[in-house]
């Protein structure tokens, strides 16, 4: 399906939110493992697995738009040699929205996976998050390395 | 804080939901891993890091009750060396509550981590889910293994 190769977990997870950002349902699926046991929940929504479930959950929310601009904070990472777990908040900013409509944080649980075809997604676990944690909370630190 | 050991991701799992159900502080902190960073998402919270705000979340909520009987429902597994992600279906029965009185399911992304004290949780991940899958879409299957 795709010739992409991300080298690391996080450059997965840049083309995970660069695929959200634009609505390109081909580079979000191009994130996501082809061979192995795929989840996603969105915000509220049902468990999904599988490619066709989780594409056609891509294809409806880039359908309704609008566009927005995300901004990952306040990331917590821990990486092993096959499995990696990044846990994020995504703040969405709508251009054309007052400051008091924006949408609330999401909190986000994202694993990816070695594969042969280097990193790749395989879980995405998003629900709305009564804040983001404060700045002096922040602990934007680089990964935990367990190998 | 506690010598239990865990010999495998499914054994934590267990242990973690035996000590939600029992309304277990200490069985549930020994189910923790103490020296890495950890993440906790109770359903419609905030994120929580760390020993002592998990800690703290853990005996509020015990605290509160009322106890209830928990499921585990439509496990999706992926196991790495060091890391394991459970998704799974939480579902909780009252037993005083009438059956539409019953709380709505949960569905959860548990990430384990193999430390030198064997397996422990390091993600807890719970949001509100709208249905659990049809029993036909059911794959209890066993982990998938990755080395």
């Amino acid at each position: 399906m795709s010739g992409k190769i991300f080298p690391t977990a996080q450059d997965a997870e840049n083309a995970f939110y660069e695929a959200l950002e634009r609505c390109d349902l081909e580079g979000m699926m191009a994130v996501w493992s082809e061979d192995e046991e795929i989840v996603c929940v969105h915000p509220a929504g049902a468990r999904l697995t599988g490619q066709d479930e989780v594409r056609e959950s891509w294809a409806k929310i880039f359908a309704a738009g609008p566009q927005a601009r995300v901004t990952i904070e306040h990331q917590v990472a821990i990486s092993g040699m096959m499995l990696a777990v990044h846990s994020v908040f995504e703040r969405f900013t709508i251009p054309q929205a007052k400051p008091e409509a924006q949408p609330a944080p999401i909190v986000a649980t994202n694993v990816y996976l070695r594969t042969a075809a280097g990193w790749r997604m395989i879980v995405h676990h998003a629900s709305p998050a009564p804040a983001a944690p404060a700045p002096a909370a922040a602990r934007d630190t680089g990964p935990k390395i367990l190998h």
